[in-house]
């Protein structure tokens, strides 16, 4: 039997049990320069399953990708005046190059949002320009005193999406569409995280917003991770950066835009929403590792075995990795559990004698013993399987740790394990700074149903309170 | 008939041609701090159809994606002192950040080698962990004085793979592997682009490294253009950043290293090696779009023929556009064709009563007329065909601009307007100096076969020599 003894308890100490899986399983360790990251092949290989769904699901929400410079000079971070109060501190600035001291420093980008705005206005003219929706991959840097591996570090990697349309209207549809059919689903169904959505508060919303979408995942201990943001700008952005185009009429406009974004954060989120005191456990739609074939023993039969099982379920679409059976067996078993690998398949003298394999889920540890001969099939339906219980299950812990509360202290007291539910117009801008106060704050506004509404003035809306990353 | 009137020819000016073709084919723009780049939609859905394909042969050749972080602390700069030199006219240094001045200074990366170097030797413990197999996909910035758009530029985009093994053999195969596996065979198999394969001589090889592989393509003014380097870096890296591991016997041994690259300059590369004076060719592997429909003429019926058209190519695996025929016919084909759509589709009310369609070849401008229940086979095989030709057409023209030669002086003549070819042990120290003097250069140097020597020492080694970007 694997011990996990290797990680600390999430009861135990859950900031430590992170960090311990993040270190034990190889996924990022910290760089030579305060608050950035080394993100390892196996982080990295998350990350890079993260971006092939939402990159595939931008393409299909009609954004193209594009790169903006890394550098953007100084001057550019006066002309939004809101926008800047919200980063100046963060920023980490060029002075030299070249040998020589730079005549104007250069700032590098903590977003990409004025650069952006620049290059829309020269590059939109008239209503048949519009919308024009990009989006871009790439690495942003905000100073972090209190740097966490994934979930705060000076340089993270991330999306923004930048949008201009010539209504008010066709842009909040957009920044609608993209926190449904971008973020929720892929959070939903290839993250199995049940993500409760919504708009911020104003008090919480995007500086320059005049309205934020946000899809926030509740983590194994009752705190709330914001996993994505989409922000309509209205003509804020435009005004400042002169984004205009020309009407039917000939008539020169202001655009409205958008912007939204998801980041290296979600790893963290992955971790935190899933774990166990085992490690990490990945949903299969998400694994770069679906399957782990283990040789219980390193001799030629069992690896010939292994290799043909291999083949097979790479085959029938299965992403696997091959254990070869050097060490022992157990602390083989913990490091792929402490990674998270959906299913492990062992591979056995005996079990090969008897015709059979033994599969075993890494989300409830449930061992299935499997004919060699329903082999991809029965890999498959494992994998479905896990797929929707680990939704299901994130979605009955998010259900069973929210509280419906009437008043502002019930709320704090429920946001000390879980989250709380309460009407938004009875907390008010009192309510919220009290919450504030003890580090609690409202995560989002929803409709009754739990779908996100158009403004914070709908009627009858409801708030999740809850404490946050 | 549509007329290229829109861009410099390139025998009239080639560089302005090409600047001209950045521009018409929205590629890129200039950045706002000098030097650096904007990549528009298409030049950057260029850049990721190169990286898809080099990616998948990076990872079949069993390297795996990590990611470094973009700030490396200036001390890291002074360890190794070769590399060093290589860069430091060309650091940008960030000396402000979170606020404050910092206590040392940090440098945005121009390379992680000396930061990759800092990780393998905490990663590597015993011969067990080598080959250490890494690649990254990043932003780097060098500065530039006098950039050119995806030429040469402050930032740019690149991958960078660093390995560690445990002999120099497996380092040096290693390199040769990705230098015919991973470069040469993604230039000649899906950009249509021969390269000249060989090493570098002493006088040109990368700073600190033993031996330089490179793959160098002919660009359409007979200038070379190096495409992709793979080093050979001995055991001068791992002495630098103390990257040992214990042998067999429990021996501390140092590993030898290599690193590998290439960068957003293959989308300028890819502009001059096909493009002629009405834009850009893509070659139809490479092409994001393979294939445009154009409606003749904006009416329900062609516009209805051309969307079921568009459904047929794209279930048919070919990546299409659609014009929906708004504007002037021959304008519209001007602009695809300094796109460079490798076949374009055009659908007209007196075709399509036919039962046929017209489709063009960008490269030869031959017309093919084709029945509609024809289509898919008869596109697929045009571009095959054109993907063919695409490379052949290079070959022959990079053999015919490919003068043998017994003397410098001819060699230099010959690299006014192409390249020389010239036995290398006849070049000499004093040679490649006369060379460099009148700006040409041993681009590389190569077996009489053309094949990649192991060392510059073999016997009856070719140097090919030429002008360079």
């Amino acid at each position: 039997m694997a011990s996990p003894s290797a990680l600390t308890s999430q009861s135990d100490d859950f900031p430590r049990w992170y960090q311990d899986v993040v270190a034990k399983a190889e996924m990022a360790d910290n760089g030579p320069v305060r608050g950035t990251m080394v993100i390892r092949p196996y982080g990295y290989a998350l990350w890079e399953r993260i971006q092939a769904e939402m990159d595939a699901r931008i393409k299909v929400a009609g954004a193209q990708n594009a790169y903006f410079p890394l550098f953007i000079p100084q001057s550019y971070f006066a002309r939004e005046a809101e926008h800047v109060e919200g980063f100046s501190p963060e920023l980490a600035v060029v002075t030299y190059a070249g040998g020589e001291e730079l005549a104007e420093p250069v700032v590098v980008r903590p977003t990409s949002e004025t650069v952006i705005g620049e290059f829309m206005a020269k590059w939109i003219q008239s209503y048949r320009d519009l919308p024009l929706l990009l989006n871009q991959w790439a690495n942003v840097v905000r100073w972090e005193l209190r740097p966490r591996l994934f979930l705060r570090s000076s340089e993270f990697l991330w999306q923004e999406g930048h949008t201009a349309h010539d209504s008010y209207e066709d842009a909040a549809a957009y920044a609608m569409r993209i926190h449904l059919e971008v973020y929720y689903d892929f959070l939903a169904n290839v993250m199995a995280v049940p993500a409760y959505v919504g708009i911020k508060s104003p008090r919480e919303r995007f500086a320059g917003a005049i309205n934020s979408l946000t899809c926030e995942g509740m983590m194994r201990d009752g705190k709330a991770l914001q996993m994505s943001t989409s922000h309509e700008l209205g003509q804020n952005f435009a005004r400042a950066f002169n984004i205009v185009y020309q009407n039917e009429s000939g008539q020169s406009e202001l655009c409205h835009t958008t912007s939204w974004g998801a980041s290296t954060r979600l790893v963290g989120g992955l971790i935190m929403a899933h774990g166990d005191d085992r490690g990490l456990i990945v949903p299969p739609r998400l694994a770069p590792i679906q399957a782990v074939i283990i040789a219980v023993r390193d001799e030629p039969e069992v690896l010939e075995a292994c290799a043909s099982i291999d083949a097979r379920l790479r085959d029938g679409g299965v992403s696997t990795a091959l254990d070869r059976g050097r060490g022992s067996f157990g602390r083989r078993v913990t490091d792929w559990e402490i990674k998270g690998v959906p299913l492990r398949i062992e591979v056995g003298p005996r079990d090969l004698a008897g015709g059979v394999v033994t599969m075993v889920r890494r989300d409830d540890g449930s061992k299935h013993v499997v004919a060699l001969d329903r082999l991809a099939t029965t890999c498959q339906g494992l994998l479905e399987e896990q797929q929707r219980a680990l939704f299901n299950v994130a979605l009955a812990r998010r259900d069973d740790a929210t509280t419906d509360v009437t008043s502002v202290d019930e709320a704090i007291e429920a946001a000390q394990t879980g989250f709380a539910r309460m009407a938004w117009d009875q907390i008010g801008e009192l309510g919220e700074a009290r919450l504030n106060e003890v580090a609690v704050s409202v995560r989002c506004i929803q409709r009754a149903d739990g779908t996100t509404p158009v403004s914070p003035d709908e009627p009858d809306l409801v708030a999740i309170v809850a404490k946050s990353y």
